[in-house]
């Protein structure tokens, strides 16, 4: 008995009509082998980008739903020659857009989000031997207006399918050969991960390790869709993403990641009186000033606070702006920009059931000389704040710290 | 109270960024002056080649509802496009594509027919005040399969919307400036026709005065809808296309059309009985040879007959053979083929009423010493194959004859 194996490619594998004839292939051989595929494809790369361009040339604000109307063509481009390729190699292949299939979404154009599958047709397709060619990034609303799922929505377009499907597996063809240990242009010992949980992959995605989109792993928790992250220029396995009781035999850690685009501020001195953190992140937020880290503490002294928080780099001039209102308001000792830091993390399912995993990143920091100015931990990870001319050394250090070097058991 | 237009741009009206905005400006200008306007519109020229090209760098044989889901992106980027323009200029506009509409066709992937055409939505629309523009040229059938209409389907789009909305005018703008009374570039007396019905565009398109699509023009006739036909470079009237009835001045012959890709085929001789000539067209038409004019006389002195007849001069090679074939078969005494002849025609609803129209034909070409080699009549159209190298001069003379260079009263 086959398995049911959705396989998404994303833009750089249907890139060229020679790449669009190796995914013909390759689904080609997972049918041969009695799997039956779905696969959802990208646009061309660049072609999206074209088409955006284009949109600018004619409108200086495009209007929303007419800007979807242009960008849908990209995957139904990129479906259709897939689809004719197939065809001509003798296989059975039928492509479908977004409506056609039908993903319904809500109405919120560049960024919608999937309610609904019709899944009756695909596997009515499937049943008759057909390998069906899905588009990605693409929806209908209620009201039969074309939509798009924004940044990585191809990869929620297969992942929502997968689901809905009951698929055995959700293939994410990509340009990488699967999630690293760490970034291996900074550590060359870093290593494939075999197997990582969901919530491990969530914290490893947002921190900068970006091969899968977030809202893509989500949905997969969600549903419990086994995803495979693979090179779609070899036959090499990647790396599975599962719910972590999958995972036997959990390592402590299982990567380590960093962020060059990071900056802190620090106010110190300022009166520790209920509302004013609340206070200063709400003008923050108000400013759309993304904040990530936030420590703040209480001196012991003075009963005045210290609060130090981040921000990205590029949002340093706001973050002064708001800081300074809100020193004229609330009061405040003395301010702290600092744009030469970065964050390096280590994230692991493990540390849920081990403790000690903190002091061992810290004292392999300071054995390097590493100054940590800033700490932030979640149940599954643990961030740093230090110098950014560490940034790379720090990594490696974590990395062997860690022995994330050794291969999974 | 304004009028409701469908308004129909070619390929080359809506060629570049920069006609496509003047494309909007147009309809702007139509919604400005209160008509309610839905704007049909080609792919961008070159792009449906383009296309087809990619197609078949994928696929020897290209699949045919593949081909079709490649091919109807191309009007979805040019109606995205225009709406995007459109809103920018601060109107309301709103794309539809064929399945958004829905026009429902059947399933004949290519060359598919309109079935039925949902125009709530559209007139929903123009209540609200929105500028609809509707890709041309794509339907989709029962199953949800995308489908094209062939060549000249954006013309059949535009008309049949303007019979499903009960517009007043279906305006086709294209390079040309209307339907003229024969090709300027042999005549120079050649004058802009005001009124033409649609039995004499009929005769006129298929002669070769390529400016609306015969499938079309059969459709406004059928539900008589009005046609426009006029330049999408000019402010100026084009030709309106309108039932006979509507037209209270009917000239004696409205227009000269002529043909230089014919051949003529005449086989001496042939046994006169019942079935022979069956035969002979029967054996073309199994080689899928086109023929034109049929031509059969009985000799007196002998009771043999004379059969000739025209095809494209593509074809004389194929029909050598086919005669060849028959002769083995039935007899005839001698073969004689002669590519070296053209088709002029005169086209008029006058004809109908009025008597020594032929006559004058044939003594307006027998006074430059144009013989007539073949002469064929229909209600409203004579043809006649003369010397290919007498085209101009008998298309002047006709012109001239038939006084068409008078304004129309």
């Amino acid at each position: 008995m086959g398995r049911l194996v959705v396989a998404k490619f994303g833009g750089t594998s249907v890139g060229s009509l020679e790449r669009i004839r190796n995914v013909a292939k390759r689904l080609a051989k997972m049918r041969d082998s009695g799997d039956k595929v779905v696969a959802v494809v990208s646009a061309m790369a660049g072609e999206t980008d074209r088409l955006i361009e284009l949109a600018h040339q004619v409108a200086k604000k495009p209007n929303e739903r007419e800007l979807d109307v242009l960008l849908t063509t990209g995957e139904q481009v990129s479906i259709a020659l897939l689809s004719l390729c197939l065809n001509d190699m003798g296989y059975k292949a039928k492509s479908y857009t977004g409506f056609q299939v039908r993903i319904l979404t809500d109405s919120v154009h560049g960024k919608a989000k999937i309610l609904d599958i019709d899944k009756e047709r695909i596997l009515r397709d499937l049943e008759e031997g057909y390998i069906v060619v899905v588009a990605g990034f693409q929806g209908i609303d209620e009201h039969g207006n074309l939509t798009t799922l924004g940044r990585g929505g191809s990869d929620t377009t297969a992942v929502a399918l997968a689901a809905a499907l009951g698929a055995d597996i959700c293939e994410i063809y990509t340009d990488v050969p699967g999630v690293f240990t760490t970034d291996p242009n900074i550590c060359p010992k870093a290593r494939k991960i075999k197997k990582i949980s969901y919530e491990e992959m969530l914290e490893m995605a947002s921190l900068g390790a970006k091969v899968l989109h977030t809202r893509s792993v989500e949905f997969a928790m969600r549903y419990g869709v086994p995803l495979h992250v693979r090179s779609s220029f070899s036959d090499e396995e990647g790396t599975y993403v599962v719910s972590e009781e999958e995972i036997m035999e959990k390592p402590l850690v299982t990567g380590v990641t960093y962020d060059r685009n990071t900056a802190r501020v620090s106010i110190a001195g300022v009166p520790d009186r209920p509302g004013v953190a609340a206070k200063l992140f709400g003008y923050l937020a108000d400013e759309n000033v993304v904040v990530d880290m936030i420590v703040q503490t209480v001196r012991t002294d003075d009963g005045l606070a210290n609060i130090s928080f981040t921000v990205p780099k590029s949002e340093v001039e706001k973050a002064k702006d708001v800081v300074e209102k809100f020193r004229w308001e609330v009061g405040g000792e003395k301010v702290d920009f600092d744009d030469k830091v970065a964050k390096v993390s280590i994230v692991g399912s493990g540390m849920r059931t081990h403790s000690g995993i903190a002091a061992k990143m810290f004292s392999a920091l300071a054995n390097e000389g590493i100054n940590i100015i800033m700490i932030s931990t979640s149940e599954i990870k643990i961030s740093c704040i230090i110098e950014e001319k560490y940034t790379e050394l720090a990594v490696r250090v974590l990395h062997d710290a860690f022995e994330l070097e050794k291969e999974e058991s």
